[in-house]
């Protein structure tokens, strides 16, 4: 076997699997379904906002020139003549030192200009007195001066977050267009691998690969597909992997892309015809990571090693499946931590290591998973994000700068964080 | 009505609403399912990990002495004897220079001490020659290293992530028990609001709030309940709000717990009976939010003011839910930021204000949105955190360090970061 694949930078890799991945189609969902989504179009406002001038208090609308002269020693009375809440109108027209008593939200009427705060008024028998002379505009918002009609509010590959569905909402869209999520199957291939309710077998261990990519796609947003391998030959590989082209948009494979005599998945894309993008990575764990295209059809082969296989699905699967919907945000954000406990091991390559990412006083640390041997398994139970060690020939200590890929991050970033 | 409410402190506020909650109830959900959940009972390794000691590499299982003085000018020769696949065992004793060629995963036969990599060896007709001494225990992973039979892994209150799936799926464990997710129920108040799809009407505007915060929810893991209000009187809100009560664990509201005339749940929560737990928060905006109990139901009294609708639910009806699932990890994460924009407005309280933010090279920059009005609809379509402006007497200017709360990391935080 080809011991002698060529590795390439981690970030020349994620780019060349988001050069060759195909757009999703489109589809029209319900904005209350909307969240989490990706715009297909763009998000153009249908009204001004405010869509009239109207009162950002409680309080008293009035003509600001009736309080000239105001003071503690003077004060001005004014009387109230009508009352607008939210959601109603007046066309009265406001006489000398007449005021309407008014609600936060509701329509300023033509004829006032400012509204006095029931708190800067003292209420009157039928009325209210001020002590201040009110600027024209005070305490109002004006149509339009947040958004006007026909501005671009948001573009298309913006996510579609709590906020924007308010927006939607604002401006009648009940429905919007957005691009369809892919359709991603799951197989664990490995002959040593048991199902999770079969009977533990001398030299076999439960399968593990596939449940965590399924909640990483949770995580993602997708509900993967899982596929059950009947026997890790050659023929049935490649029968799964041609049913599993006819159902989904990406196939995610883990195992079988190593150097071992078992590792099939090297034949099976050149028995598919598949272009191989790549098959060897510089980093580790996960350097036999493999990406391959066929037609439309993007086939990740991630290391059967759990933790390469949970960084391969982060690093390479969920960028792709938000390029394949267009997203402006494809990536994962990478943000500065600090190292809670040594890595002595020196590296030669960039290396990405499980992490307890926490956080206080504003400062976020990161405990690799799974260096020291005994608490491996809790610290890779409780891992929220991936540390990322240079390569260079010295090891990292307790405290020294390092920067995290935030896994648990659901909004991503527009830059990736591996140089 | 009472003007004279008396404000808290935040973090006062916050520990209130957690110190009322009332644990949610078990079930039992598929090891598939379970992303996301929060674990009803401490998580207890059922067998040793590694279950077995095994090959950590491809290459060939030798005793580790016959490969003593071994060097460039002096390889040692040994015979492969036999295969062992990973899945597979061998009994076989291996004689003095006979070798196991050996998969990754593969149970080291009994005979065997140590493993040489294939890059390791140079293959000859009948087996390999090695030119180093190896020393026994290299490239194995040995029973028990990462656990032991009886360990708890994680505890009971802990997320299920996806490692926790891989965990769960190595100990068998296709099912557990997890906590439930509370019922919540969602109700905007104000006869000046429209629905989506209804026609534009003078003085009126569409309802932002209820579709938000059910994004809010999305976001959470809560598919949450969206009720409808008919009118606006005190009679129809108390039979709605009696109705929710039926129904749901927790009930968010919106509007209506001000002191403009049509503020109607304070008499609500009166009239309920219930336990007002504070009406009055030393934050802007968003100062009148308020929380109530009664028995076991949350009702949350949010601000009509779209963002103190969606701090108030970041800062505590999130937690509550958190909480209320028993979760270690009730709040969002608070981290350092850099202003991204002049905010100038000095103010006597804490402030929240939605922001954007975004990652360049580890670090994080938080732009507030809404702040610049001629922009502010399109930054509060795109906002994906909030910065948290401490009280004081001066403005912020770009380049200040804030905190930012992180509304889109899933995984939470176990201390709050306002203090």
């Amino acid at each position: 076997m080809s011991l002698n694949r060529k590795p390439i930078p981690v970030n020349d890799a994620v780019a060349l699997v988001l050069e060759n991945i195909t757009l999703m189609d489109t589809e029209t969902v319900s904005y209350l379904d909307a969240h989490d989504r990706i715009l297909a179009n763009d998000l153009v406002a249908t009204h001004d906002v405010p869509l009239f001038t109207k009162s950002a208090m409680d309080g008293f609308a009035i003509r600001a020139r009736d309080s000239e002269g105001a003071s503690g020693d003077n004060r001005i009375p004014f009387k109230v003549v009508e009352e607008v809440p939210a959601g109603s109108t007046s066309d009265y027209e406001l006489q000398p030192n007449e005021a309407f008593r008014i609600m936060t939200g509701a329509e300023i009427p033509e004829s006032a200009d400012t509204v006095v705060m029931f708190e800067q008024a003292k209420e009157t028998e039928d009325g209210f007195t001020v002590r201040k002379t009110f600027t024209s505009g005070d305490n109002i918002a004006v149509q339009g001066e947040e958004s006007k009609k026909g501005d671009v509010i948001l573009e298309k590959g913006a996510l579609i977050n709590p906020g924007t569905v308010a927006v939607l909402a604002t401006f009648g869209y009940s429905e919007v267009e957005v691009f369809k999520k892919p359709e991603v199957g799951v197989l664990s291939t490995g002959s040593e691998l048991l199902d999770v309710n079969e009977p533990l077998v001398r030299g076999k261990i439960r399968n593990s690969n596939s449940p965590m990519i399924l909640a990483q796609l949770k995580r993602a947003g997708i509900e993967g597909k899982r596929y059950h391998l009947q026997s890790d030959d050659l023929e049935t590989l490649y029968e799964n992997i041609n049913d599993m082209l006819e159902e989904v948009d990406i196939i995610i494979t883990t195992g079988g892309v190593s150097v071992g005599d078992y590792d099939l998945l090297p034949k099976i894309y050149d028995k598919l015809g598949a272009e191989v993008l790549f098959n060897k990575v510089a980093m580790r764990p996960g350097s036999v990571t493999t990406v391959s295209r066929l037609g439309d059809k993007m086939l990740f082969g991630l290391s059967g090693n759990p933790s390469a296989c949970y960084s391969g699905f982060e690093l390479f699967v969920r960028p792709a499946i938000q390029a394949m919907m267009s997203s402006e945000k494809v990536y994962a954000p990478f943000i500065d931590a600090e190292l809670d406990e040594d890595f002595t091991k020196p590296n030669p390559f960039t290396r990405f290591i499980r992490a307890e990412i926490h956080y206080v006083d504003g400062k976020v640390y990161a405990k690799p998973s799974g260096f020291n041997k005994s608490n491996a398994v809790t610290s890779i139970a409780k891992s929220n994000g991936v540390i990322v060690l240079p390569g260079g020939t010295r090891g990292f200590e307790k405290g020294d700068a390092v920067k995290v890929m935030m896994t648990d991050v659901t909004s991503g970033s527009d830059n990736f964080g591996v140089k």
